[in-house]
């Protein structure tokens, strides 16, 4: 197989990057290693910045988007036992949209299977050849056979378990980072959200998130301990420390409902340098993973592509590589503050484990600051509702 | 003796609340244990934030200040061998004066000593007795003999090191501390600053302050391990030293003087809670101390002698303790912001030792932030300018 654009990986950051790149008549190809089922029932992010629901649009993936969305005017703080609206549009300009990251990929693998660019299931990409060197190779396995995709480049969608990002040689690379001592326990539940937008919950016994997947389905996040095994945690378990952790002095009501879904995450703030060796261009979880308090995944994923796309259509177009040389460069300043902003609203919100007095009164005072300075909440809101592409 | 206010300590705390009660007719006498030339000599702050200016003017201290007192409109960030202005007029609408806290003593002192009330020099409080009941008794030896000082109230103005927050019983309180794992090592120098405002410079090798005490005094600080010995830090390995952590790829330099005064400070943050026992009150040092950076320590005495200076001369009037019972809570939200603010400024222009990579990338990318956007460094300029008394 040959093409111009190799693309591993069929999260949204690849898919995304396809339908740009097939929008602007630049051939490419897409290998996904699991089949069409599991990649569209995945459960990963479902908090949409601006820009990134912007993106969908302009590529033609907006009509369920629009339609289903959620378009969020803020979030709550809730501490102390009380509750803080933090008002996005007065504070930054925009608003966002929650839609989960399994209904952008279904978007967008129907887009794909209906218009093209080709898209393999359960291909496996098993090494990237030659990324220093004119003519990069992607080997694969597809349907029993090892398959060679020979390209101009390859981008590298595959998260952070993928293959691509192990292609840079480890002196041309850096990588830096950061594991937090705690996990969180995630739950899809069949019951109403008892909010209308999310909330960022720092209990005394740890943080707890309200968030939601549609009307009628809630999803909601605990933290636990590293390590910790879902079978310590039956549902009224679960459902009893969320209400504890959520703990108002109003009559505010955590409603209950059957769990459908149940998994422990860990957290983790990792950032690679740089984001390009030779053909190879990484993109999304494959360069860098950020801990999920601030909803920044998906969002950078995408707004990599959102720099990467143009910088390989002007290629295509005009043999120029000036966008591509630089992409690197700026995409990484985002990164890094979108990687700075999780890692404080992480420390600012989860109970520390080694946290001390002094650490747990610190925790508050940025919590009150935020909540009655407007110079203190911008920085939080303008953030939350991502940086420009540019920052 | 027999006053209504016994003031323990006579730094810039107990003496601003001396001169405030005096002109509102409350009588008072301040007990100081060192001499007249130790206070009015040791070296300590010089950055006053508006309102302080505006608490020694309105008391009658403002003169000198305003004569020889340098008006700054901003402090520069220095990283990666660039300068960044950070504008605190057009950020906070406020500036910040330098004028050295051994002259606002000894423009008190003056006054005191002039127009009374009475401020004994070398008089050691021993012990504060009665705090709880309705007559409390401090003791002190002056002249060789021990004496006692009935009064109404105690205002414990006595320093970190001070007897005044001893006398809390230790149930009744509660403390939270944060060492640092560096020190300053602080120099005077008879030569005119290399700037003209602040420098607040992370290099590679650590922190490092240019800071002025007038014209034709410099005053530099240098981040050095704990435990260091002034004798390991000859003159020339200081200039050396503060040469290459302010090193810019500009034709800024250095210049050199005579150093004549040399010493080292370990950082500490610390908190005691609550600044009230029955009839005892504590303001400044004796309450809560600050790392130097951000210059926060003296401008927080200060604003604790605004909130408790009405209050005693409420109680003194209408004999209402309504302001005085609040006294506690309505200084101790500042106190925590102005401790998170330099713990903040702290963190991020140190070299950490146990930092990595990761960590130091952090530091940059608030740095760079700071630089780049109006609303974070508006929070900066308008902490270190000083948040409004009221919270």
């Amino acid at each position: 197989m040959r093409t111009t654009v190799g693309i591993v990986g069929g999260g949204p950051a690849g898919l995304l990057l396809a339908r740009m790149l097939h929008l602007a008549g630049v051939d490419c190809v897409v290998l996904e290693s699991r089949d069409r089922a599991y990649v569209e029932h995945r459960q990963r992010a479902g908090m949409l910045e601006q820009g990134t629901v912007d993106a969908l649009r302009a590529c033609g993936a907006g009509a369920r988007l629009d339609a289903e969305g959620l378009e969020h005017h803020g979030i709550e703080l809730r501490f102390e036992r009380e509750r803080h609206h933090i008002d996005f549009p007065a504070l930054a300009g925009r608003t966002v949209t929650i839609y989960a990251q399994t209904e952008i990929v279904k978007d967008l693998v129907a887009l794909q299977l209906a218009e093209g660019p080709p898209l393999l299931f359960e291909a496996e990409a098993v090494a990237i050849e030659g990324a220093d060197g004119g003519a990069p190779v992607v080997r694969f396995r597809h349907e029993g056979r090892e398959r060679t995709l020979r390209c101009d480049w390859v981008a590298g969608c595959d998260g952070f378990h993928g293959i691509s990002r192990a292609a840079v040689p480890a002196a041309l690379g850096r990588a830096y980072e950061h594991e937090f001592p705690y996990s969180w326990l995630g739950i899809l539940a069949d019951v109403a959200p008892s909010c209308e937008e999310l909330i960022y919950a720092r209990g005394e016994n740890g943080f707890a998130l309200h968030s939601m997947r549609s009307p009628s389905v809630s999803r909601l996040y605990l933290q636990v301990p590293n390590g910790t095994d879902v079978a310590d945690w039956p549902d009224e378990r679960i459902w009893d420390e969320l209400a504890a952790r959520f703990a108002t002095d109003d009559d505010w009501v955590l409603e209950r409902g059957p769990v459908t879904a149940k998994s422990v995450t860990p957290m983790r703030s990792y950032v690679h340098e740089p984001m390009r060796y030779g053909r190879l261009l990484l993109a999304g979880d494959a360069a860098h993973i950020v801990p999920p308090t601030g909803a920044k995944g998906l969002n950078l994923a995408v707004s990599d592509i959102r720099l990467l796309a143009p910088a390989l259509i002007e290629v295509h177009r005009t043999g120029s590589t000036a966008l591509l040389d630089t992409y690197s460069e700026r995409s990484q300043e985002r990164v890094w503050q979108a990687t700075r902003f999780s890692y404080d609203m992480t420390k600012m919100l989860h109970a520390q484990p080694n946290g001390d007095a002094f650490d747990r009164r610190m925790q508050l005072t940025r919590l009150r600051r935020i909540v009655a300075s407007r110079s203190a909440a911008a920085e939080l809101a303008v953030h939350y509702t991502g940086l420009p592409l540019a920052v």
